[in-house]
């Protein structure tokens, strides 16, 4: 509790200094109406995104009840008057009031002809949990008489008056349940009474019974607060207004705001409009309808309504809703469909994109009650965008900002068959939920090691590799492998990374899940599964179940990976592909990927990367009998030893890049040296010792004492990166002479080659120093043992703090630096992310954490740190070409940050290109 | 040869600069003789070392031979010169030579009367593996007879220019060995003379068979070089400055610059002096003085000389050299003695140290050569600063700038008894050398366990403790011991850390040893001890021996902390008491102790601590019976489980800070709330964890699985610091209640109480907000219950890059920062200190560490962060106190970079407090 308010104070401190420097200009209220409008669409930050939409349909001439605004910045001022109204708000909304009741011809209060209100909270983008409505407002014990009597139809008078009552006490008033399993207390007045008539639903009451539940309320009310419930309507309205006001403060909305990153400075408006009614009769309805199909985003009139109804009645489900074309043939309602299929014209015309809108119809005239750019699913995103920007209806810049530029995954994601995956949830076979890792479903046998996996795989099985934890030893697994479960680690685990590197499905540290390898087991929730029982996980949420859940490729992934569909069959590759064409017109940003094999740069070109930002030379020492020579080299204890070792993996890589180059048709392609620890590439278990002993010719305690003294306390600050390649001079040696060799034979072969070196971990400039000599000798003798000339470059990665500290000095020797945000993130924190589990989800609740700052660069500190080493780079290399490497270079925040930082390229895995290539787009247009 | 190579070019490339920036004065040459005298001893930039003192002694009266010095900004000219003379270097050479002819009355080159000179190297600061000096410059075939003429002695003169051209041979010519396996080529030569005539000694050399060498020197030179030994006096003048210049750059130089932190671009200036002769007959001699014992400080007149030799003869050691004492009864050189009694005198006066000086006596007459301030023993330093002080030959901040603080701790380390010392390294009983880590020698029976190290010490015996690396499990182990002695681990390990926190002999990382726990022996070298051998190891300088070396308390400790013996009865502790007060009177910066236990705060307040800076409650948690409950604690699997176990703990903690509070006296505490990872605490084998379950009453499976899951992969950046805080909030309220329960207990008993409540490992300011609030809340409790108002500040270490980017959000909660500096350089330079072991060595040898940034601050790295923590700090709160409570606190170099930050204190280990008083000292009045 004590944690929560304090949580509160520092939000409303913010808030408060905001106001203070807030200029104000003594305008709270902006009024909306036949007679004026004060305000328009572009006014979002003042009005919120209801108010300023409200005002733009009016000002294009759609019919909307009266209303008027009260700004954003009121709200600021109220948390900065100690939550007070501040001064002049009363006269103001008195004076607006007004202003309606001359356009309405009806009076608030007045008993024969009362004007009634709806009062809504109104952010800038629209925000769940806050208050969100109440209605009729303006009702009293006297008004209620008259509405009555206007409508002849009491019953509906007093259940209006009632529902007001109810939400007016619960919301305002803060009658609610004190406890987590007591009912509400309206609903329990209700149900108590509808017990004592012995009746069952809310419609049998009576006009009789209503007034006596409304007796019943006030009692509650008065029980609860020791007030009256206000007769006063105005006291009704400046209760309601404040309301709206504290519900911005109030726990759930702080929590969403955390979430998804919305300052609580914003502050939120206040719309107050007449109340129209939908319910009046069966010449009166209530919908919510699309310009377009938000699912998709096939371009017809896509909704539904509720004839006699209010916009509550649609959302509460009781009734079917009917679709939108029935209301063409309904001759009632055919007249308002023929205004309802103009409006949805004029709104795609004037708002520039698809718009999600609510309407009431009271007696046949049509009301607009809000409008807004409607949320679509990525593939209506697409169309949406290709077809209106086709149509001149969008602007391309708003094409490109329209969507989350994450939701494009989707587009590639394997998908779970939808009834497939509803018949396993509604049969429990849900285990888990995980850490979604790797977008998209997979499902086969369940699997422990990757031998197995390979070994069925090859067989043709589809398997899923179920591990603790990933090392590289599993990588051959992985690849073999469908999906990837893991127990323990976070979303840039090693397995994480692999996966989404390879595209793979992959749900991660699923804790809850306890995998013993002696028995082949994996227990959760009381199931039990065995090696070889079917599983099915999906990526895209984290859910692990147990047994088989059909999947598919998406339509794109079959145009662009799995190349069995050709990109004319597709119209879903065809929408794609426009507005990636139209992101790269816009984008000032180059894009790379992370690929460590030639099919991985294929697919990355097919998915728009223009070369290589990252290849992990490691990678390729896990395949076949290279890592048989790799542990013959770290195991050597002679560099005599260590130098044939290398000679019999020279070859290897040679022709590793030499596939790698071919692949990129002249595109550059930055290579990174040896960097993880030499324990990662040796055998740890007794057994896989011997045999290694046994190869290498060497006796089993040496292996083991070898591999005991590569121990690391903290491997991740341990001898890695440079370190190594200054500790052992020949290894890069070995990486740079086979980059070279390998540049000229492709060189030869007329294709063009840009290898740009790159020396991992570097913190001192002699560090980098030390390796460039290393790389200009093995260049120098390639060179003149093959008369070939061969352009490179040789730079470093910024990944340790104490090298972006000191990046003027780096500048001095590296042509390039890329940011390995990763490490970056993992040494600015003190944090590392295969440990960081533990409190994550503290972090995130606490509020700590805004976003994982292993998924969205933190910006106030590491990307502090590569302000500085942008600026220092560049004051000692003004043309110093500067890229991202780590994984947050397919993320759209980062990306978007990576903009603004003036970085040349992004680079991220070959799946995340789309991504990056838009989100690069929106942070050049916005 | 490629690398040698590359680090002269960058060596070379920074002079270059230097010099394109100095302004060039035009004068190159300061002469000093009887009839001018350009410098004086306040150009050492200029002049050299050697150069301003030769000018200053010229200018006191000292009877200098004439001569002139050539400045450092010419030897920087030089190399931005491409390594040619500057011009009008030659011209300025001649003009001063001419002045020194008119002095002498004699001729550079004149065949009956020649002029000869002696040129040496001089750098401001001494500096070996420079040229050093060519003696009898200006010998040719002419004047060498006339020589043999002048001084009727044709042997002197063939065999001074035998050694003029040996010398000059090899060090202008480069006439030298080409292989390590060669001897040195004139040795070559004159050994195959003297075999050639059957002779043994060099004296035996007739001045014919000189003459015969000359021939056969000219010939290897010619052979060697192609060219003929120069004839020309002032062509041998020439070469011999290009010489000085060019071993500026040489290896060796280059290599000591880097480890003694000297700039390239300082340059080394040249002094040609006129050659006076100490080997010219029996009324001629030559020798080194003190004017006080370097050894003990005595105010006696120290050094020895010897009759008809010159200076290299003294340093050759073929004669032995007699002391001062005895030319005082010499009849031939009394009255040369009374005048160097005066000559001692006038030289403390004039340079207000001890002064180390060179003299010839050429015919009774004598010539001052060379004078600087000595060397001396930690000892002589206190009592020589304290002496010269009081009898105001010595400024007092000269006298606290005189010393390397650092050898402060030769006073407070327990010695070997230097003859058994010397008779173990006779009999071979050496074993190897690791890393000094504790100062101070420690002899014990072997043991490998920290049980066994209690139970032997319990039994009064004394013990070594040998681990292959030290845990807080061996904690009360390592009390025990005399000694600790790990094969694993660097001198910022755990091991070294809390030896040196406890005043205990270590040496760490001794990598040639072999632990085998299992059989009880201790391997290396082909020795092989067992538990209860004898062993004994020097922390000062890391060798460990075989066999028993005898021990003893140094004076200071047996008066500062086993307080066997009074100050009074102490003049060492006087001298050092003397110094101390003044080093008291000049620092600005405070001075705290990192300490954790009321004996430890004792024995800090003696060696003058101002407070704590740094208590780890951790520690407390390993005496007794704690650790059982802090499992229980850490076991636990609900809140209320972990809550009873914390109430047990909670009376131990308050006793502990009750003990410490008391022993402070009212001087200010820092605190930091538990840090270390969990699994710190838990049992990791078998039958520990069996041990446990069974006092917890908990299956053994359950401790397993618990202790499992407190496994990381990088502990250090994992779940520890203010992590653990967030995670249990119950941990810290139960710690901060028992800081605040202490503090009002001893409050009521008079004492002042001052907490500084320290939040470890903040990143974010959330964090800190988060422990704050718990912080605050039992403070509010506990002041309630108790009706006592404590006085506390709450702050954080700033131990993380991100806590030091985001200083200014962090400082509006932090009332203090405290630079954690060991964790902050391991995150800064992404480099686990216990991990860097297999690199430190090769990082030294590359120059890459200019020293062991775990020892000493990594200003250009780690120092940046801390520039930008103290600056964003007090822009949000002008008023924050700053301190540092890293190991780098009790490090002169690190103390003097603190200082001018503006820190407020320093804090370190109780036995660096004396080390960090001075330096904090020097820094003030540097």
């Amino acid at each position: 509790m004590a944690k929560k308010l304090a949580k509160k104070k520092t939000a409303k401190k913010k808030i408060v200094r905001k106001a203070v420097k807030a200029k104000k200009s003594g305008r709270m209220i902006y009024y909306f109406g036949q007679t004026k409008c004060d305000g328009d669409g572009t006014m979002r930050d003042l009005l919120g995104g209801k108010g300023a939409n409200l005002a733009q349909m009016v000002k294009i001439g759609l019919p909307v009840p009266s209303g008027f605004t009260i700004t954003t910045q009121t709200c600021i001022d109220y948390y900065a008057n100690h939550q007070k109204f501040p001064a002049g708000l009363e006269d103001q909304i008195l004076r607006n009031l007004k202003t309606i009741e001359n356009e309405t011809k009806k009076k608030f209060g007045d008993p024969t002809n009362a004007l009634l209100l709806s009062v809504r909270s109104g952010a800038r983008d629209s925000m769940p949990g806050m208050m969100d409505t109440i209605l009729n407002l303006g009702l009293n014990d006297e008004t209620v008489v008259g509405l009555a009597k206007a409508t002849g139809n009491p019953r509906f008078a007093y259940d209006s008056y009632r529902r007001f009552i109810q939400m007016y006490g619960d919301v305002v008033m803060g009658v609610q349940k004190r406890h987590e399993n007591e009912d509400e207390p309206f609903d329990e007045v209700m149900d108590g009474l509808k017990h004592q008539l012995g009746i069952e639903n809310d419609t049998e009451l009576t006009e009789e019974a209503l007034r006596e539940l409304i007796k019943r309320y006030f009692r509650l009310i008065k029980d609860r607060t020791g007030k009256n419930f206000p007769q006063d309507p105005f006291k009704q309205l400046i209760g309601a207004v404040g309301s709206v006001f504290g519900s911005w403060m109030n726990e759930r909305a702080i929590l969403y705001r955390r979430k998804y990153k919305i300052p609580d400075e914003w502050g939120t408006a206040v719309n107050v409009q007449t109340m129209v009614f939908g319910n009046m009769g069966d010449d009166c309805a209530t919908g919510v309808a699309f310009t377009r199909d938000p699912a998709t985003g096939e371009n017809i009139f896509y909704g539904e309504y509720l004839v006699n109804a209010q916009g509550e009645d649609v959302v509460a489900g009781v009734r079917t809703p009917l679709p939108m074309t029935a209301m063409a043939k309904d001759p009632v309602f055919k007249d308002t469909y023929k205004q309802l299929v103009k409006v949805r014209e004029r709104l795609e015309k004037k708002f520039g994109d698809v718009q999600d809108f609510e309407f009431t119809i009271e007696k046949k005239k049509l009301y607009m009650l809000q409008t807004r750019n409607g949320k679509r699913t990525a593939i209506a995103y697409v169309k949406i965008a290709h077809d209106m920007v086709k149509q001149k209806l969008m602007k391309p810049t708003h094409a490109l900002k329209s969507a989350d530029p994450d939701a494009l995954s989707q587009l590639l994601a394997p998908i779970f068959d939808l009834k497939a995956y509803a018949a396993a949830k509604k049969e429990g076979r849900l285990l888990t939920t995980g850490l979604p890792a790797g977008p998209g479903a997979a499902a086969g046998q369940l699997v422990f090691t990757a031998a197995k996996a390979e070994e069925l795989a090859e067989a043709g099985e589809r398997v899923v590799l179920a591990r603790v934890e990933t090392s590289p030893e599993d990588l051959r697994g992985m690849i073999a492998a469908e999906g990837i479960l893991t127990s323990r680690g976070g979303v840039s685990s090693h397995a994480a990374l692999v996966a989404r590197q390879m595209g793979k499905v992959c749900v991660a540290g699923a804790g809850e899940i306890s995998i013993d390898y002696g028995k082949g087991t994996l227990t959760c929730a009381g199931h039990t599964l065995k090696e070889g029982d079917a599983v099915s996980i999906n990526g895209s949420n984290g859910e692990v179940f147990a047994g088989n859940i059909e999947t598919a490729d998406s339509e794109l992934k079959q145009v662009l990976v799995s190349k069995t569909m050709k990109p004319k069959q597709s119209k879903v590759f065809q929408y794609y592909d426009f507005i990636m064409k139209l992101a790269d017109k816009h984008r000032t940003l180059g894009l790379r990927t992370n690929a460590d094999t030639p099919e991985q740069v294929r697919q990355a070109i097919a998915f728009g990367a223009e070369g290589i930002g990252l290849t992990r030379t490691e990678h390729m020492f896990f395949e076949g009998d290279r890592i048989d020579a790799m542990r013959e080299m770290i195991l050597a204890e002679s560099e005599d030893v260590r130098r044939a070792a290398l000679k019999k993996l020279l070859p290897y890589q040679r022709e590793d890049f030499e596939g790698i180059f071919k692949a990129l048709e002249g595109r550059p392609a930055t290579i990174r040296l040896l960097d993880p620890p030499l324990h990662e590439f040796v055998p740890h278990d007794e057994k896989s010792q011997a045999d290694l002993a046994k190869k290498l010719k060497i006796s089993p305690e040496v292996v083991a004492k070898r591999v005991a003294s590569l121990h690391e306390f903290n491997p991740m600050l341990g001898h890695r990166g440079c370190r190594l390649g200054i500790s052992y001079p020949e290894i890069s040696a070995m990486q740079a002479r086979a980059i070279f060799e390998a540049a000229s034979k492709v060189q030869k072969s007329g294709i063009q080659v840009r290898p740009e070196i790159m020396v991992p971990l570097v913190g001192f400039k002699k560090e980098l120093d030390n390796q460039v000599a290393v790389i200009h000798e093995a260049a120098a003798e390639v060179q003149k043992e093959t008369g070939q000339k061969i352009k490179y470059l040789v730079g470093t990665m910024i990944e340790i703090p104490r090298g972006a500290l000191t990046a003027d000095a780096i500048a001095e020797t590296a042509e390039f630096f890329s940011f390995g945000t990763n490490d970056l993130t993992q040494t600015t924190l003190g944090m590392s992310r295969d440990d960081m589990g533990s409190f994550l989800n503290k972090y995130t609740e606490e509020g700590i954490f805004k976003a994982n700052p292993f998924a969205s660069v933190d910006i106030a500190g590491v990307g502090q740190l590569m302000k500085i080493a942008v600026q220092k780079g560049r004051e000692s290399r003004p043309k110093i070409k500067l890229g991202i490497c780590g994984e947050h270079g397919g993320d759209p925040h980062s990306v978007h940050f990576c903009h603004e930082l003036g970085l040349d390229y992004v680079s991220c895995s070959p799946f995340r290109v789309p991504v990056a290539r838009l989100a690069a787009a929106q942070a050049a247009v916005q």
